[in-house]
């Protein structure tokens, strides 16, 4: 492969096949990497990634799973760079946690490795995701169905990486008027979305109670699930939920739109945020 | 929400909005539901994906994930329906293995939770790939340009759960010919993919090296990774593949193909496979 501009667009010669012969081409290819998160010095996961905005990425998972609960906990984050290989600097985040919630995360790691079958349904994953979120979600936040129109160009108008390698994810935080307020990319759906909260995290902005989140791609449950956490009162896709998505954010009172695109949307919850044009 | 058709399938009433105004009408939402997979009684893992297919989901994670290399090792797999809460039944699987895979598992556990930052880069990730691996893809098997361009239309025309809710992803088998050989859908990519190849390993048809994978999405490395530890030499996606992708199919000698849709796909790796058209 040869050598890319960065390491979250690699440039590489292919072959594009029109009508039945080759022909070549350099293509951009969207980076991925393994990223490990480390809590205390102790590997907590790996997940694969687009490098970029890695303590984001990291701060916004510890979020929304439910390891943290305010920026305060977080008492040091930084890429690990000493006492690792050449080759995976750059793949080591290192999360120092309230000694608090190091006990917590024991005691989850122990729950889960005992966990009963009870814990399996559809009914119990929306008890944990209420049991983890702060607040209801902000009953008194209006979006018109004209500015939700409006929001996917927008989002793909500012898709840096996209444009480039059509191959990754979006997810991006509005406000009510349409004003984009931060946007991540990723190869992985669920890391563009924690990326967007652990940006708000790290920033203290949350909980996100006047903001409008957008993915591409389909709504389901665990994209809905980070953003209940994080207050987020409206979501949503380009593409079509889950049955436990809408049962989610119908139970817990989000607003979930889906097929946000060419002038229309279909409403799954929470209709009453929605204001019709004139 | 309203009494569905069946655990794939949620039937619910929701709102479209067309230019400024809502319209009720009745939808079908894919299923999600947790599935926790067992293994002598311990939890494995828990996945959300669309109920169907279950036994074969279980049994090409634990071959993909390589937990396992041969059906044989499988001693029992069922659904748990005796000592679980009502509403968990259907959504766990427990598997029985051969009792040297079982200390094999203590130990990828026991390695994880001490793991060193070395594993975590590209080429780590696709050493890992390499050792599971039982053999090269098959370097004779040849697939005709025109034989992958009409791949896409058979795939659409049998999806039976997408055409009533556009809200999942699809992994079929072909043989080089274009003969469908079996198909499975999810709202996960990967749990379509583990279906597909779980199916293969309870059928005893593994490994797969007549066969080409298309997949619905990208074409990320996790995807790939499954298909090179099944044999599979073609894997053909609708969408672009990452970078750790590409590096993985070249390193491994898969023919990866992306993009393939209206008469004109793009090959990153493994070109000499696939045959010019007359």
């Amino acid at each position: 492969m040869s050598a890319g501009h960065s390491r979250s667009v690699d440039v590489t010669l292919v072959s594009e096949w029109n009508d039945g012969h080759p022909r070549p081409f350099q293509d951009s290819l969207v980076g991925e990497e393994p990223l490990e998160i480390r809590v205390g010095g102790e590997p907590l996961t790996v997940t694969m990634r687009t490098p970029g905005n890695d303590l984001e990425l990291a701060a916004g998972f510890l979020f929304t799973e439910g390891l943290i609960q305010r920026r305060e906990q977080i008492l040091s984050l930084a890429a690990v760079e000493q006492g690792v290989e050449s080759t995976a600097r750059g793949n080591v985040v290192e999360a120092l946690l309230d000694p608090e919630i190091s006990l917590e995360l024991e005691r989850t790691r122990r729950n889960f490795f005992s966990s009963s079958s009870c814990g399996i349904c559809g009914k119990a994953s929306i008890d944990a995701v209420r049991r983890r979120t702060l607040q209801s979600p902000n009953a008194s936040f209006r979006v018109s169905a004209a500015g939700l129109y409006a929001l996917p160009d927008i989002l793909r108008s500012s898709q840096a990486i996209f444009g480039r390698t059509g191959g990754l994810h979006a997810a991006a935080l509005f406000r009510a008027k349409g004003e984009m307020i931060v946007l991540r990319e990723d190869v992985g759906r669920h890391n563009a979305v924690d990326k967007v909260i652990g940006w708000a995290l790290l920033e203290k902005r949350l909980p996100l109670s006047d903001s409008i989140l957008l993915v591409s791609g389909r709504g389901g449950f665990e994209i809905i699930q980070k953003a209940i956490v994080a207050g987020v009162p409206v979501v949503a896709s380009v593409s079509a939920p889950s049955s436990l998505a809408v049962r989610l954010a119908r139970e817990l009172r989000l607003t979930l739109v889906g097929f946000l695109r060419d002038r229309r949307f279909v409403v799954y919850a929470g209709e009453a945020r929605i204001a019709e044009s004139e």
